[in-house]
């Protein structure tokens, strides 16, 4: 951990100390008492991702500390699963405005929770002070056996297209807690608001995509703008049955009380599910890994040749048009 | 490149598209069109490393964009060098207010005449709005034989303490520019900016440091400070001689004309040379695989047992002692 300042043990490396070094427990990290972790080498690649999350952009700043580390480590561990990778460690940089003892230590706690749960180890990372808004960026490390990453450019025409999971719930969750959609009810109300706030990632599907998928990507843009990123790097195009897509019990309750729209949701981000496509002699024995996973799989449609946008097919058969596809942050 | 946000072939994706993917020409970077990169597995090790530059903390508002993007890559190539480690690659997070192109294109190409100076390819990375300072962290690999990365924390009682090049100039250069300091003439004032704005980071000497010291680390925070953490680290002391500290001819104007002092540049930060430690007997070897990569070492003191905090020696062999050793940011 590269301590930028604080010659003494005190400032950074006191930060570093108190709060990170208990969870680099990896020998590659050297107790973060280095300028560099060590990723062992291996005959196979190594799939690097990076994300990182601004307050205020990503996340909000009433947040709790410990969903923002959450996150911060989930969208990141989101992209590895989606390219068949299984988790080998990360490394952090946080921007702080100051170091605050009453934000840190839940922080850092629930880090260590999720590096364990996901077997990703902390190897290292840097502390910046910052006059800006909290900036967390992570920087993941999986690991594939060579030439194995599944990419998204390498979708067919007749593949079926999956989606792990449910889609919505998480830009529901936004929207609950920045009051543009009122719940029912508090078991639905707090649903949506921790799939916003924690992301579930699909660590445990990786080895299935691996195995099965042609093309890969996770939905943290909205499904629509996301499919539509997959089609385009791999010169395809796409049709969704509306109807098929998959919602939670709460994203229904919210559509039935006409609250929200099925296009809102697939434009909306923060799913990290993953979406991928499978050849259709793949499908059963795709769906029998992802339920011996413990993940449900939705087939949602299907690849076609061209380069048509995405077409999403309503109940009735006709073509919906969507206002707006994604979020974009410029 | 994940691009969090834009489905259309606008705001990030085309930001993206236009500056940055230009630079992906390694074929683990998949011209920055999927989640992911890919590092090759090798039979070594891979050293990583993170380091962050922050507007208006490590860089000023004014400092051309050019230089700016030097400098986030740098900080970390110095890094890696120290290590013992060859560049591999690395990956960026780019924190924007807005997409500025009379910015964002010099930004990129420096960039990436730096990825292919130092023979670093950029793989992949992230682009986030943000409403604080413009923020770039950057994540680098480089290899190493396995085991083979130096560490800090292996220096021995009688090693000699070596640095490269010289020190004090980058903390001069921002006192230039922040007017504490003035500078006699314009060669003078220029040549120490650009210390202070663009970092020499000695990847030449990576193998040298590699097959000769017993620890190293490099300066980022100031030689005193440096040199302090590398003895804790180790569970050593040491003595430096003041007089040997390496200057260059410019640091050399300013102390003569009494406008700073060798404390000031030995607690200064920024120098991003090379701090190590070298078996006696190892010495010369040291130097001469140096001299080939055209890189001057200077044998600055001496590695002593016990934990007293290090010694600076002045002319006089009287003990100087420094008010502050480094920079800290909390």
């Amino acid at each position: 951990m590269s301590a930028r300042g604080a010659g003494q043990a005190s400032g950074e490396d006191d930060l570093i100390a108190r709060y990170f070094k208990p969870l680099a427990t990896d020998p590659g990290a050297f107790g973060l008492v280095d300028d560099a972790a060590i990723l062992k080498g291996a005959p196979g690649d190594i799939v690097v991702t990076t994300d990182a999350i601004v307050e205020g952009v990503h996340f909000l700043p009433s947040d709790p500390p410990d969903t923002i580390a959450r996150k911060a480590l989930r969208v990141n561990l989101s992209d590895l699963a989606a390219k068949g990778a299984e988790p080998a460690g990360f490394v952090l940089t946080l921007g702080l405005r100051e170091a605050n003892d009453a934000w840190l230590a839940p922080f850092a706690r629930a880090l260590g929770e999720d590096a364990k749960t996901f077997q990703c180890p902390l190897l290292g990372g840097d502390t910046v002070s910052t006059p800006g808004p909290l900036t967390i960026s992570v920087t993941a490390f999986g690991r594939v056996p060579s030439q194995g990453m599944v990419r998204r450019s390498t979708a067919r025409a007749g593949d079926v297209v999956v989606v792990s999971g449910t889609i919505g719930d998480a830009t529901l969750g936004l929207a609950v807690l920045q009051g543009r959609v009122v719940a029912s009810d508090a078991p639905t109300r707090d649903g949506l608001i921790a799939r916003y706030r924690e992301p579930q990632p699909r660590v445990a599907l990786a080895m299935a995509v691996r195995t099965h998928a042609s093309a890969s990507m996770d939905v943290s843009d909205g499904l629509a703008g996301d499919l539509a990123k997959l089609c385009k790097a791999s010169g395809v195009s796409a049709e969704v049955r509306l109807a098929d897509i998959p919602l939670s019990a709460a994203a229904k309750t919210v559509l039935a009380a006409k609250a929200s729209t099925i296009a809102a949701l697939i434009a909306g981000g923060d799913d990290y599910e993953i979406l991928c496509t499978v050849a259709e002699d793949r499908l059963v024995a795709f769906r029998q890994a992802a339920t011996s996973a413990g993940v449900s799989l939705t087939a949602i449609g299907m690849i076609r040749s061209g380069d048509e946008p995405v077409r999403f097919v309503g109940e009735d058969g006709r073509t919906v048009a969507l206002a707006r596809s994604s979020y974009s942050h410029f």
